[in-house]
């Protein structure tokens, strides 16, 4: 393996944003010696040959985990058990698998069953993402700065889950640990019934018929914008997220109404004191944020410039 | 008046975010040979004066309104009334009165009996803003491409429309004309339910105990933080903006209640298929947008930087 390498093979499945940003960030850094990839689709794959993304594109699952060191789970939740079953037997020995899954109790109980003895599994997730899908939406800084969640299950080989760590820093994330329930809660509220709200309102404002489209999409500078890029995300890895991730998600939004109903009340019966006490503590979050390096106060909101 | 100028004086009422951003467009091309402004809070008259924001800060709205061509009020709608009441006796003949709020028909019902014989009423809406405020927050450039609806009622006098229209376009802003209660519902649309919405989710996680705040603002970036933005917006504007737009707002959140329980019913049921559908809709809507010039392709989301 070279210098900086952590891994001398990775496979890639799925060839995404996540994973074409990984493979961008892998070769930048030199994190290893050979990225193989797959995806189920042909016209991806082609896609992915014409740009250069990974060294290899293999046509079959089973072919790219041949020989990897370190494989990498990157299709939406629900489709992630079916490909664990057709790799499991294919898998080198003392390979570790990982994911890049939004919700992980499900990937652990999907996945987890079709790994042979003597592979590790260490889910993962890497809270990075733009509202642009496919092989050709990712780029080399995707993780700068970012999360990456890991959930090993206890037991797990720390060696092994060292060196997954290694590698999401080598990307530039910032990686942490969490326990897999606890993780789907905390995403239920910071992204997934955010995400939904969006889908909502973009949804709301389409039936509109009075307002006509062109005046929503025109006038959409004044807020309804921020919620329409929320809301153009991947289709597919999105209903797998709230199909995935039931429980937390309903209890979430089961909370969110009743704040929403409270304060529908408020506007209903002019309480402004209730309004104004409302909106002045959720500013604070907002200060929270900033302070906690999440964002910054600068009007392009510190989003990453593209660059492979 | 200079060569650019379209008014003599300009007296701004109110020294926020929109107020404080208009007298730096002003002055960058040459709209007006004197802006003078005024803040009921002694505190932003003395930033105002610190910062050379108006050519001239005066103590009183009576004293700031004298000999002006054109009055903008750019205080919270619940306010303008008042303002309108103290001022009315002071406005020169043939002076323009326009305001900047968030609100049209409120504004027009509030202010317009306070108006002299005499005087032109412009109603405006600028849709152009940050989650900052106050006098210290304004940049030269947040009205470029940025549209401005104007909601004069019939019989305005057409010459005082086409000037402050001009206004408006050398500071860089879209102009067009609107009927006052369209305004209403379009806004309540695009900007007002949207951020309540996005109100209520900060405050969601906010109340919640088991999610920490320190990991809701870790972690926010995986959608969240996009709300925060939104919700750091002024309380006391926000306020007025709900207890003023009542009818419409209630009724646009009554429609994104009735699909949220939809979407609700198909994550509890399983419905994979319906959560596919919508969510492939949705992003139609970001295409338009962004087709539309409303915003841009790029991951810093088009924000216009800050320059004075």
């Amino acid at each position: 393996m070279s210098d900086t390498a952590v891994y001398g093979k990775v496979a890639l499945i799925g060839l995404g944003l996540i994973a074409s940003s990984m493979f961008w960030a892998t070769r930048r850094a030199g994190l290893a010696d050979h990225v193989a990839g797959y995806a189920r689709s042909e016209e991806t794959r082609e896609t992915a040959r014409r740009i250069g993304l990974c060294h290899e594109v293999c046509d079959s699952a089973e072919e790219v985990v041949a020989d990897a060191d370190l494989v990498v789970l990157a299709v939406p939740v629900g489709a992630m058990g079916a490909v664990a079953q057709a790799i499991g037997p294919h898998l080198k020995p003392g390979a570790t698998v990982t994911d890049v899954g939004s919700v992980k109790r499900r990937v652990i109980d999907d996945v987890g069953p079709h790994l042979p003895e003597g592979v590790h599994f260490v889910p993962g997730h890497p809270l990075a993402g733009t509202e642009h899908s496919g092989p050709e939406s990712g780029f080399a800084t995707l993780f700068e700065n970012r999360w990456c969640l890991l959930v090993p299950e206890a037991g797990t080989d720390p060696m092994a889950v060292a060196r997954l760590r290694r590698y999401w820093e080598g990307m530039g994330a910032l990686v942490e640990e969490m326990e897999p329930d606890h993780h789907d809660l905390v995403l239920a509220v910071t992204s997934h019934t955010p995400h939904l709200i969006a889908y909502t309102m973009v949804g709301v404002a389409d039936d509109l018929r009075r307002v006509t489209d062109s005046e929503v999409i025109k006038y959409s500078a004044a807020g309804f914008r921020d919620f329409t890029r929320i809301a153009a995300s991947d289709p597919t890895m999105w209903r797998d997220v709230f199909l995935t991730n039931k429980d937390a998600t309903l209890e979430i939004l089961g909370r969110f109404t009743e704040e929403l109903f409270a304060l529908q009340r408020a506007i209903r019966t002019g309480n402004g004191d209730a309004l104004f006490d409302y909106f002045t503590r959720t500013r604070a979050i907002r200060r929270g944020i900033i302070e906690a390096g999440q964002d910054t106060d600068a009007p392009d909101f510190g989003r990453a410039r593209v660059e492979r």
